[in-house]
């Protein structure tokens, strides 16, 4: 086994777990920075280098975006204030108060809407499903890009979906014009101490890529052995020890454990969103 | 100027244009690398180094889930007669025959429906639009991940928004259980011999970025100068010389030019997301 070989097993038995690693590909420093990815949720309080959001913001541009469209934006929240209430809304998650970067990611194709009044055109194509699904997918493979620059320069992230949980209130205090929609948050900072955590194993590959079909042959022998491998890793690392079926039934089994998020449609409508 | 801040500052200006370049921060090897996106639509038909496919799916899993809940899979197509026919769906995207990885990337609660149906529970938040968001988001991050580590191999890529053109018929060529859609497709491999493209300018980051609010005030103007230099762009790399503004005219100024996404929320339905 050379020197590359052995970062490169370790890394794929720590995302899937001893037995379940896929076969070894490709490697290189990039591989290792993407396998190693972890979900922080506590922040040093210290500022960040000088010109990290504007790194952070280009890397985000320069992911692909459909046509180039370009129908997202972002917000970068520092008022204390406001992080508060962004907390508040998101369940009490308190990094969103300590992290030193707070990003919210918008769908906005109001950039566009204003660009067809100035220009004196309608554009017919706007109050579609498609339009707010390619600017929520494109905003998802912005914030993807900051999230690999921010690791690349030693830093921690947290996706906040949970700013879902009450859209009209995050638009109203973020000042976005209808047809902008917060989709989720972003922190960004550098781990506290003892806040690092450990990679979190997933699925096996076999669960999740399909070739020339979708099969469900081996599903629920590889989710029997996936419950195993997450239970063990939340006994050590979280709280509870819940496996993942578990927790897939806590988290989707009932209405309220949605939060408000129910009213989505709703509320994006209310936005200028008609999801036609 | 030290030997990092040469190709920062290069890769900043091919990425907004002269003169519209945001504050220099943080560089890297993975910034240079991210910042040097380009979409490319010519592929060499070489095969991949062995376990390619399985280190993209790895990098993909890496990326963060929404609870951890995993609802995207992905199917590789390489059978001669589906590439052509999701060519033929994609308006007759060659490229999509061509390249040596093709994926079709699945926004998927099935899994997490059949988990409910073999532990005999009923998952309640199942029908929402928000369920559906989380699957084509996760989705997202999942390929961009996956787009990043095929860059750093020195692979190409390309998003294919247009299988959305006709959901149910890529969904049933598939053979996707209810629950699960096609939300875009992924072209991989060595770009073809003068396919290599230039880095696309995008709208400045005063346009994208906002702090504390959403602000218009300079929205204008930014505009006014970005279509300059995508004309410029234009002229010298692709067809017509077409600025931003026109461009995006027409592709979101008539229903047709949405090539049958107008019917995306009733096509997501017969695949069974109710999107409540």
């Amino acid at each position: 086994m050379d020197g590359m070989q052995l970062p490169a097993a370790a890394a794929l038995t720590a995302r899937y777990g001893a037995g379940a690693e896929p076969k070894l590909g490709p490697w290189n420093d990039t591989m290792a920075l993407l396998l190693s990815h972890r979900s922080v949720r506590g922040y040093r309080p210290d500022a960040l280098p000088a010109g990290t959001l504007e790194s952070l913001i280009a890397a985000a541009q320069s992911a692909a975006t459909s046509s180039n469209l370009q129908t997202w934006s972002v917000v970068a929240v520092n008022d204390p204030e406001k992080r508060k209430a962004l907390a508040e809304i998101a369940g009490g998650q308190r990094h969103i108060e300590q992290c030193p970067i707070f990003l919210v990611f918008i769908a906005d194709v109001s950039r566009n809407e204003r660009l067809g009044h100035q220009e004196g055109v309608s554009l017919a194509g706007m109050p579609f499903l498609e339009t707010f699904l390619v600017a929520a997918i494109d905003a998802g493979l912005a914030a993807q890009n900051a999230v690999v620059a921010a690791e690349s320069m030693g830093l921690a992230t947290l996706y906040i979906g949970a700013l879902r949980n009450d859209v009209p209130r995050v638009a109203a205090m973020l000042g976005l014009p209808p047809g902008a929609a917060p989709v989720f948050g972003l922190c960004v900072g550098y781990a506290a101490p003892g806040k690092e955590s450990a990679v979190k194993p997933r699925l096996s590959q076999e669960a999740v890529l399909h070739h020339e079909t979708y099969s469900t042959t081996k599903e629920k022998a590889l989710r029997a052995s996936y419950d195993e491998k997450l239970a063990e890793y939340s006994k050590r690392y979280e709280m509870a020890a819940d496996n993942w079926s578990q927790r897939v039934i806590s988290r989707i089994g009932s209405i309220s454990a949605l939060r408000g998020r129910d009213g989505l449609k709703a509320a994006l409508r209310s936005l200028g969103f008609p999801l036609k």
